[in-house]
């Protein structure tokens, strides 16, 4: 196949798949996702997305109606059904039930409240799968970025697909001859559009504490271990937008970006004094990828 | 028919009709909608819900791809074949094109940026209506309410498909046994899950202004031009949970509701003291309705 589209058991190509109308993505956005990228037709660090996944799933209180080996079993077997080695693989849950819309969540007969318990009061949610290919992560390119003001909801940390805010400052951003847009809220430097952002300063790697006003990146999670493996302190605290201005070397990081160096924010350039610190981020990084996937 | 589904021009009932897997839709939340009631069926306040639904096309930057008397004709033309004069009416124009998933709007050959000029970067939308039975709106029973933090985004006064904080509100509320859950944000007052709230004190019709943090409701402008009618002051200024808590009547007003009583908020008894002032708001709306759509 030239690419991949899964709906419940339906696979076809993306252009052959059709989703009920009934779903509520349709109304809400009412869904979790997860992505990643594959090489030689293996998903890198499936078990961490996945983790990921379920986490976004229970914190919007979605049951996504798989098992995690379950899962992990589907989306392997399905990376080896797309011709191309080298892909992007995506795969979310919307909450179950076709019901007809309503903001609560749909009811099944003898269901239980969603709380602390873990039951669920919708049905199994629906399952999606998207693979497509993909060029693999060029780590000796890098980005522009244009500061954007960040008035995204306040469950950053979940993976959903409310992601209009996100659209939109990519939009701008692109419109505007940037790469990327790095968002900013009451001075805090938080995501950016569809990557986390991080900066060395004076040998430290400093990064955004995980809270609800950011994504809890898994590549993000892989730097702080190649920080400690090669012995460069970590600093897990907010920076602002003159912290940016500021860094030696400002990162990229997302399941597709690895681990890309910034050369300017709004037009003024950015980083370049660290490369070398750069360097040794982005070759464990690719070996991890290599040793994962290649094997 | 006894329920109506429409995706760019197939018809069928709402489990009969599918929506390609490419739909922005599924990966961002990308799309805005309006609704109304219809009776007699005839969609009532069609044009105000029509001009709020081009205005959120605007701020998001996507096309309808029809004009205005076209889509009321065709929702209009719509109604009509529903079996159930009383209907709930919904559309929505999720941004066009069927790319593969990427953040910035799918590019057609020669177009031109999404700025001053209103010329759009996507193809023109696609356009969805769906159609069910509705019960009438009842405005003798009143709702209760639980208060809930507002954690959506910034952009409120937009109609768009990012309702999952909506979503989880109207949960939290309905798995506590309240009607509906008002939000609240640093404070303030700001809509309810799936309606506007307003109150009358001291013979004054208080609601917020429509600025960034609440949906303009067509019902909320209708309440004010009945104040107006009728002499009622009308004081477009933000209010507290404290105000809501002391209010003399508490109203909840959406589409679908019209202009509902609140008999309680967090348990507490709200409201109950201006119930001849807010009759007659309440008969305005009704005989509004009813002048429109039965005649």
């Amino acid at each position: 196949m030239e690419t991949l589209a899964y709906y419940n058991g339906k696979i076809g190509e993306l252009d052959e798949v059709s989703v009920p109308f009934n779903d509520r993505s349709h109304w809400f956005g009412d869904g979790v996702y997860d992505a990643t990228c594959a090489a030689n037709h293996v998903a890198f660090a499936l078990d961490e997305h996945i983790d990921r996944f379920f986490n976004s799933a229970e914190k919007t209180c979605i049951d996504p109606g798989i098992g995690k080996p379950e899962l992990r079993a589907l989306i392997q077997s399905l990376c080896k059904k797309v011709d191309c080695p080298d892909q992007f693989v995506y795969w979310q849950a919307t909450r179950g039930g076709l019901a007809r819309r309503k903001h609560a969540f749909p009811r099944e007969e003898g269901d239980k409240a969603c709380g602390g318990s873990g039951e669920q009061a919708a049905p199994p949610a629906n399952l999606w799968v998207m693979i497509i290919p993909s060029e693999p992560a060029d780590t000796t390119k890098s980005q522009t970025l244009l500061a954007v003001e960040d008035t995204r909801y306040l469950h950053c940390d979940i993976k959903t697909i409310n992601l209009l805010p996100n659209v939109m400052a990519a939009e701008r951003a692109a419109q505007a001859g940037y790469d990327e847009a790095v968002f900013h809220r009451n001075g805090r430097v938080t995501d950016c559009a569809h990557s986390n952002i991080s900066i060395l300063k004076d040998g430290v790697f400093r990064t955004a504490p995980t809270d609800s006003l950011i994504l809890p990146g898994i590549a993000r999670a892989h730097l702080i271990r190649y920080c400690e493996e090669l012995g460069i302190p970590v600093d897990e605290t907010a920076f602002t937008l003159d912290d940016l201005y500021d860094a030696d070397e400002a990162i990229l990081s997302s399941a597709s970006k690895f681990c890309i160096s910034v050369s300017a924010v709004d037009g003024k350039p950015v980083g370049g004094r660290a490369p070398e610190l750069l360097g040794r981020l982005q070759d464990a990084a690719i070996a991890h990828f290599k040793r994962e996937t290649v094997g």
